[in-house]
């Protein structure tokens, strides 16, 4: 069998999120199986690298799945365009060795996280962006992410409903930048727990707004308790922006 | 009376366009004039820059309007923000003086028309740009622009539906800039014909695809015939960027 690579872009906008719940549920796995399914002429399976929020957007969410179809990854790419609705967009279609997992073969994994910060929210970022109109000090953001970056135990920064064995993860880099008003959180790591970005985030504006002292974050860590951090920020912010492999 | 003028965003994917049509119908003055009349409790009748098509959008249009009311421009704004929907957003409120008009006093527009120029769209743009799949060449668009600085009659560039007595108009600057294969085109004149943002927008297109060359504009413009020219371009990737008064 064939094992096809995929990149794929979204507007969560409409869609229960990446992860399958039921047949014929707005999630964005289950019309990528749906429409695959019926291109190869049979049951399609696909695996993401990761799931996505209620909401939340990719560009360059990454899938593969293993498939008898002989059509060329032209092909292929060309038919899911014209079948998927429009705010699902196969980026690109490649094929890949046979032992290629888009989740177990992920390096890092790269998310941007939007903030208008507009005293009055833009028309054209109300989907994509979280809205918060008191101006944000993005040097004491800057000077809190510092205390993630390295590798550490996120409990804190978790979701309670999060079940992995263990809620250490290394962070690569945070990078904030501003541009005609809107914020932009680059975070890129290792991987990432349930929520893990939009708790960061969460306390990245808690800082920002001063409700926080840079110092906070730190102890937010150490804690090692989801009650001693901050609100999860909203899902539209939040775009998987690249997954990196081996 | 209080003259006060407002900047507003909109995004007009849902709206059949600036211009009233009818009470109730789906019209960004419409919705304006409905909460402001609410607002001040007495019918108010706003003057927009000009009109933006059915599926345009603007982040300067600016509109100027007369009332009885007392409230401050904060007020205002506050107001409108809560009851207006929130793909239209009033920027700013202030009072000017009663001569103000926000049509007869323009002195200059400026229009961005977005090219989506990936191969395949990006989910994000579909409502905000037009796609064009084949790269577009825009050292040859520049080239073609030129022969549209100053003034011109445009009548080859307006929609046969335009009725003005005269159809000269004076272009300031066409400026072309490209980002992450999204073209964006920002036009200056001291006004436009029907359609003439996005029918100079289709000639564009046409020499940046190679289907004409540049100079054929000019041939175009002396032909003073519709006809002659190009096709218009879609709405969507239309914004009214700003307005500039005496």
């Amino acid at each position: 069998m064939r094992n096809i690579k995929m990149i794929v872009a979204y507007d969560g906008s409409r869609y229960k999120g990446y992860q399958k719940l039921g047949d014929n549920d707005m999630t964005i796995q289950e019309k990528l199986e749906s429409v695959l399914s019926k291109m190869a002429n049979e049951t399609i399976e696909i695996i993401g690298s990761g799931r996505t929020d209620m909401g939340a957007h990719a560009r360059g969410q990454v899938i593969n799945f293993k498939t008898n179809c002989i059509d060329s990854v032209d092909k292929i790419q060309k038919y899911l365009y014209e079948y998927l609705p429009e705010d699902i967009v196969v980026k690109t279609v490649e094929e890949v060795d046979e032992r290629f997992h888009s989740r177990y073969n992920v390096k890092s994994k790269t998310y941007l996280y939007k903030i208008d910060n507009n005293k009055y929210h833009s028309p054209f970022m109300r989907k994509y962006a979280a809205h918060i109109s008191k101006k944000l000090d993005l040097d004491r953001m800057r000077k809190a992410s510092e205390y993630l970056i390295g590798e550490h135990d996120f409990t804190s920064f978790a979701s309670s409903k999060s079940k992995k064995k263990s809620n250490v993860r290394e962070i690569y880099s945070i990078n904030i930048k501003e541009n005609d008003d809107i914020v932009e959180i680059y975070i890129e790591g290792n991987g990432f727990l349930y929520n893990m970005v939009r708790i960061i985030v969460g306390a990245l504006i808690d800082v920002g707004l001063k409700r926080k002292a840079p110092q906070d974050v730190k102890h937010m860590l150490e804690s090692k308790d989801r009650s001693k951090s901050s609100d999860t920020a909203p899902a539209k912010g939040l775009c998987l922006w690249k997954v990196k492999y081996e």
